[in-house]
């Protein structure tokens, strides 16, 4: 048996054992911020309900702002928006994003988001659901995806936003650079 | 050593690098919707607070709604709900459902929820958090479950919303298929 | 080839095969509650805007509350509150809370939570979004953290809250547990 032996060792040397490559804990490796499993890059549109604007609207305030500070405290948006693969507003939407937004500091505009992206297409059917906070003064920022379902089951990772373009407080879009580490389908 | 040169590559044709079948991005079958690891079916009932009701009533609105669109657009309806497994509303509660939802749609009734279920019994005791789109037309539709604590430590999975039953603005009922596929306890 | 033959079964019985030991269904020791990888005790100050102090006030109330019950049922606060790792609300902050609260419950002080830790110091960067029911009479409660970015990327866990000051509606202090039991930094 010294064969068998010697052929022991040199598997338990090759092996890592399973554990150990696969504990979230001991891994710092299993996701890679460069490797997303999947990639969506989207145009997000909000134009925000005036009273008048009633056609054109995709988002409308529902609660406050209050009195604390200058920049909207409190202003709560609820908000049906078109998700595009192109900046332009006019070009075809391939997700409705669907959620609210509230503006909540003090001393500048800074948004917090909660939101799910619904596909319905021939492309992809499903939601991604996205929440964190929008330090809107930051060239880039990252909110987490929490979940998903249909061709996006069980999805984490990370999106980064970007201000495109700010019209007032008529419209304004957001470059939405989503990043997702876990997919299963 | 020739004997040990072909089990050698009898058992690289054998095994599969370990990495291979646990990487989430390579493994497309990690998870299996059909194969939740646990499962809660439940009845959300909500009654919505119409100023006369405080006894019976279990969510009210305290945001909207807006004048964008004929469908309640912006309606904010907070709650603390009651679960049962039986549909109907008097059978015995087994969890509460505390979150909010609000309409989000000037075209139709649409909604979005946030939400956890509060487990306090024998049988159960921790929570489950869950959010995403409802789209309310559709026979089904799909939420994120993005988290659990006690029974349901660290848990994820998908949440299946269908539409039991409407009463005007007084009462609805919704069935909530919850599968679990990360399971820790 | 009877050497061969025994190895091989040898390692059959050695080597579990490797999906049984990774997967969650199975595995029900894959987290540990009291092994979470990263770990953060921080204290949540806040400070509802009563209409003059502004200065000082870190939340504001932009919805409700409604009149269902005597415990501000509906009532929306969005904060932007600082995090200390000493309780004293004058020690530095070494992160910001931004998110909402809302009480929801008829017949006692009940809230739920959703926000994100912001982190911008030399010792962190990045966020953790963190969501759930804070049934304010128990002791302790736990929230899921549902996501992270940065030194936070695609971190989960469960944070344990325990009211740790209260001076009426001016002031109310959280001591916040935060335990990571998935971390990739």
């Amino acid at each position: 048996m010294k064969v068998a032996a010697s052929i022991f060792i040199f598997f338990l040397l090759l092996h890592q054992p399973p554990s150990a490559s696969v504990s979230p804990q001991k891994s710092g490796h299993r996701y890679h911020p460069d490797k997303p499993c999947k990639r969506l890059v989207l145009y997000f549109h909000d134009i925000l309900f005036n009273g008048t604007n009633k056609a054109n609207a995709t988002s409308a305030g529902a609660a406050g702002p209050t009195q604390l500070g200058a920049y909207q405290f409190g202003l709560l948006a609820v908000f049906d928006d078109p998700m595009t693969t192109a900046p332009t507003l006019a070009s075809p939407p391939v997700a409705r994003a669907q959620g609210f937004y509230f503006y909540d500091m003090k001393s500048t505009y800074n948004a917090w988001f909660a939101y799910t992206l619904v596909f319905n297409s021939t492309e992809h059917k499903g939601t991604v659901t996205i929440l964190g906070a929008d330090m809107m003064d930051e060239k880039t920022r990252d909110l987490s995806v929490a979940g998903g379902t249909g061709d996006f089951f069980m999805a984490r990772g990370v999106a980064t936003f970007a201000t495109d373009e700010v019209q007032g407080f008529d419209y304004f879009r957001l470059k939405m650079d989503i990043k997702l580490y876990e997919c299963y389908n």
